[in-house]
């Protein structure tokens, strides 16, 4: 029986690590959104100082910069941290493969801000290239969230992904904006664009709200409402609706960069404090099953009631996977209940996690099948998703399904090797 | 740069560790089949001892007990060493928690063997338990499927999991059928046993058809033909279509235990081939990642060609995931280059791998669904089966989704804590 308790108490031990690792992982995210922020203020500082021919922005924007080399020290601090923390296997691959583009393309910032300083860049080149290092940052989060052992933090990551997603496509929208107001007239593209950015940004935040407590969406209802929803929205018409080669009115750029970068704020209001929410839920986790942990160690210490080796044909699951365990009875305390228990929390925890991931893989899927359709039918983001609904609906099947069917058909159109 | 590399070298051995750790479930996974099989043999002779009130199969089960010792004990040592090959994490947990399953059903078979040479047990008993400890550690080889880190060999892994399933029905089907035989009549109950022991063969060797290379299906469909296959089959109709109450011929009975017995030999075969493959290809995959790592290693060692940090920017994956690197090109040989390659090498296993898990699930999910049916409206496996058929059909659903909706009715109508 002593064995049997033996690892009972490892995959105890290993329930601890993965938390651990989780853990670290949620100071990575926190920290990566507290960089992203920044890099999303110096990307519509650094696209102002452009757009006005270094007559505005410039002071605001070198205040940012020293701001943000604090925030990168602190994440780059944090990832020499994660290369000792002893992450294996494919997660782990995966992870510090994600790592390596992201400092590269962290690396790849100085250059870049030498290049605007120069004013040596057009803003659309600039925005690129900083929606690039946000989007390897990013990709990070993704990683981490898509690996969490357990699923209420899983759940948690999740939100917090798919709001950092929703906030880079907000940032996005403010420099779409920002650039057709400091041309001048409406743009048929530039307005399309902004409508897309829109609208992928509602549907991030759409997930984020399926994934998040009701609290936090609660928090995030409030802080989009009012006078300020109410202003970015007006502007969002005055910029979507003009007519193709209207005027626009420039003097309103100021009022949209603030307005967006006002809702910026706030969203990283919320991103914090579901970081915050994250860390608590993964402290108080650990706590929980150290705790267990210790009851175990005190179990093998004190030994545990003699038991009859026999009681696993009466109490273990039977073979057909029908749960007949008596709980409560006699068995209460022996290493086998312990063992069903555990085996039975770890089985229900194993299948609320596929569940999350699942959902989580079928938006993957869903934003993959949309971008095929955009790239070989020159589909604007809003139309493929439209066609993707409407495929669906035309054959009643989910969307998923459709969007794996668009993906199977990818492998047989695309030529060439993978 | 070197940061990046250094990180590129990190996600190398986090995929040895994984596939080290996948080396050795997999021979676990082969020490188990052996055990299990030894298991079935005992199981199938207490059955004739027991029957034959100890007139027959004692001096074959006393050789197999000392044949099952030694299997018991290469698989404990086999325990033993994963207790110290640093799992961690929810597969480490789950894994543990299901060892500690099986190790308790191995101690539960000392008195139960007594039992049984006791004469002290009847022969449906027995097999309920043995089924039980076989059951604990298929359980164990489950576990490792599913979570293997490697497209390929987790396929393998599931195509030898649901061969030793179905080779486990088979085994149950050997002692029902003598069951029948030794009554001596036929019986309803044990005639619809009998069928639905056939049928979730059936399904579990679909299913590891749907895993397993064409070559080990060949292999099988050779095994499972001609004069063996066509005397299973007789003895069979003879079982399943005598009325109720009408005598069964005694006398059939060796020639039934003998032709199942051949069988389970001839699957122990392909099992043991199954595993042997499965090792062959982590072998082969674990030097090929380690060359992999050698070459960055010598990348390191002897720096790279310096590279400009601004190619993140034309080269990096655009951030709505379009693949806009360029392949061969001057990036070649430099760590970006290498990173993106890691990073969509990665993102392909992680997604191949999803899709096997996820059909492994749908199994999961179909089957739990079948056994609510089975519970809540009194249907036998096969009827249940039928049911969701029917239900897909009629509703122009995939069975998975039927099954999804079965369970999530199953949520609202079990009253109590879950």
């Amino acid at each position: 029986m002593t064995t049997a308790l033996h690892f009972l108490l490892a995959a105890k031990r290993c329930e601890i690590d993965g938390l651990r690792e989780l853990a670290l992982t949620s100071e990575g995210a926190d920290l990566a959104a507290q960089l992203i922020h920044g890099l999303q203020r110096e990307r519509g500082l650094s696209n102002l100082w452009l757009g006005s021919g270094g007559g505005r922005g410039g002071d605001a924007r070198l205040a940012q910069l020293a701001d943000n080399d604090a925030s990168e020290a602190a994440w780059r601090a944090h990832v020499q941290r994660l290369d000792t923390a002893g992450l294996s296997g494919p997660h782990g691959a995966r992870l510090f493969s994600r790592l390596a583009l992201a400092l590269q393309g962290l690396d790849a910032l100085r250059p870049l801000r030498a290049q605007v300083q120069a004013l040596a860049l057009d803003p659309p080149a600039a925005t690129a290239a900083f929606s690039r290092v946000i989007a390897a940052l990013l990709a990070v989060v993704f990683e981490a969230a898509d690996s969490a052992s357990d699923p209420d933090l899983s759940r948690r990551l999740v939100a917090l992904f798919h709001f950092m997603q929703g906030k880079e496509f907000a940032g996005q929208e403010r420099a779409a904006g920002s650039a057709l107001f400091a041309s001048g007239r409406a743009d048929p593209v530039g307005q399309q664009r902004l409508l897309h950015l829109i609208d992928s940004q509602e549907r991030s935040l759409e997930a984020f709200g399926a994934f998040a407590d009701e609290e936090t969406r609660a928090v995030w209802a409030q802080a989009e409402s009012g006078a300020p929803l109410a202003r970015l929205e007006r502007l969002r018409r005055l910029l979507a609706t003009a007519g193709g080669g209207a005027p626009l009115d420039a003097e309103l750029s100021p009022a949209w960069f603030e307005t967006c970068s006002q809702r910026m704020d706030r969203m990283r209001t919320v991103e914090a404090r579901l970081a915050g929410a994250l860390r608590a839920a993964c402290a108080a986790r650990l706590a929980a099953v150290n705790d267990e942990a210790q009851s175990y160690e005190r179990l093998a210490a004190t030994g545990t009631p003699p038991a009859d080796p026999l009681s696993f044909f009466r109490d273990a699951p039977a073979p057909d996977g029908v749960d007949n365990a008596g709980r409560g009875g006699p068995l209460q305390d022996s290493v086998l209940a312990l063992a069903q228990d555990q085996a039975r929390r770890l089985q229900a925890m194993g299948e609320e996690l596929a569940a999350v991931r699942a959902s989580l893989n079928e938006r993957k899927l869903i934003e993959r099948a949309k971008g095929l359709l955009m790239a070989h039918r020159g589909l604007s983001e809003a139309d493929a998703h439209k066609t993707l609904r409407q495929m669906a609906m035309n054959q009643n099947r989910r969307l998923i399904d459709v969007a794996e069917a668009v993906l199977a058909m990818a492998d047989v159109l695309t030529p060439g090797p993978r």
